[in-house]
């Protein structure tokens, strides 16, 4: 498969944007991209040299503490590379993704620290997609956070729970029910910010291992997820969704029509 | 309430990233930013200046075909601003939200086309989260894509409907439903180009308003999930969750413990 980098450098990088075709299985070209020589900054990946994860996670708990979620991981990530490097990293306008707090402006829609988590890794990276999939596989499955602030936090969080979602709403109640606290208390404000943090410094490790050639995924889709894809996703009998999210948290009644499945309820 | 621009106004912009407390009701002072001096772009909302509703769409449509729905509509918005102004525009590496495409890297988690567009309204508007709610309450709410793109299709599309959620998920899943079709066709992705320019449409419909100080929201959180709200979001009796999307097309199926509810089942 072309990489985006590759495709990139067929064009010679900056004012173009050829992608590979990588995107929802669908064959693309070039994204639109403005007239030639419009743009000011490299529109493919920006380079990406190794980072610190334990510097990467501390950048993003004290961006969580005044961005947020979103802002949080991905200043953390695009933030330590602006200060080691400057341009052009030191040109994003990082305040932007302020917005992606609670899963979207609140909704609680995708986990802000994976929704920058993502945006960073396909800044950074030529062959995004297999990252931000064990990166989203690892958050749903793993029990979470599972990386403490060195500055001393706001307060101590002792309850890790396995989100079986990547969804703000799913994963913050799930959590809450663990620890017996509220949704609004400093107990989850403070677990979101350790979070926010373990999600930039998985993200960086990830990035480090593709960047030295070592990325192999260790995070698959889960079988019972797979099951469910066999007759719902791509290719399958159905074809009638499209998705990697962890079925059960939602379709945890399938009604008496639906055949038997063995993957585990939750 | 100090707006996010009031705010960066009080430090002079670029360098340092002043915010308002509107997010997650947490009182949020300064965003972590870099050392000072060290950004070459305005970290703060870019100004905003009216643009042609039409013009946006037909780039977002463009926009989906060549980088799909996250970079289409927000390329659509800040494209088109780039198009006329140049920088700091011009500077921003529009092709990293290509990964947004499906949900999120096709996890069809939040909708492409709102990610990129709140994205879009948080770059460019001092007071986002008021014009986001009423987008994300608009798309979950009208029978889309209510766009027709100038250009010749691929496919005439047909079918809109409600899409009851702001997840890709629930959006694809329910459109395929209706238009009898499967969910990795050419229809289904025609509609989604569609939808992309719908929705970068809207956004800067809102942001024109805005702009004239006559924003107003069309598109209030439904009684239904108000009742939800009530007892499960902030300040409630439980307080167990967070959020603003719709609630009936996950919990369809409450148990015979939970009260009855007056809200509508879908």
């Amino acid at each position: 498969m072309t990489t985006r980098r590759e495709a990139l450098g067929v064009l010679g990088g900056a004012g173009s944007a050829l992608l590979g075709s990588f995107l929802c299985g669908q064959a693309t070209a070039q994204t639109a991209g403005l007239a030639n020589g419009q743009q000011t900054a490299p529109d493919g990946p920006w380079p990406y040299v190794k980072l610190d994860p334990q510097a990467v996670a501390e950048r993003a708990y004290k961006g969580f503490l005044s961005g947020h979620c979103m802002y949080g991981s991905f200043f953390g990530i695009v933030g330590e590379l602006a200060e080691e490097k400057g341009a052009p990293y030191n040109g994003f306008p990082f305040a932007m993704l302020t917005i992606g707090a609670g899963g979207m402006a609140d909704w609680a829609s995708l986990c802000g620290a994976l929704n920058g988590s993502a945006l960073a890794i396909s800044l950074l990276s030529s062959d995004p997609k297999p990252i931000v999939d064990d990166l989203f596989n690892w958050y749903q499955s793993e029990p979470l956070p599972d990386y403490h602030p060195v500055q001393t936090p706001r307060v101590e969080i002792t309850t890790r729970s396995v989100a079986h979602s990547i969804l703000c709403h799913a994963s913050v109640s799930r959590w809450c029910a663990q620890a017996k606290v509220t949704s609004f208390s400093l107990d989850r404000d403070e677990r979101c910010a350790w979070l926010t943090a373990a999600c930039a410094k998985k993200t960086v490790e990830l990035l480090n291992a593709q960047a030295e050639g070592a990325f192999k995924a260790a995070y698959p889709i889960p079988k019972e997820v797979q099951e469910c894809r066999a007759c719902h996703d791509k290719g399958s009998a159905l074809e009638n969704t499209r998705g990697k999210m962890d079925c059960a948290p939602c379709h945890f009644n399938l009604g008496t029509e639906h055949p038997s499945v063995k993957g585990k309820k939750i």
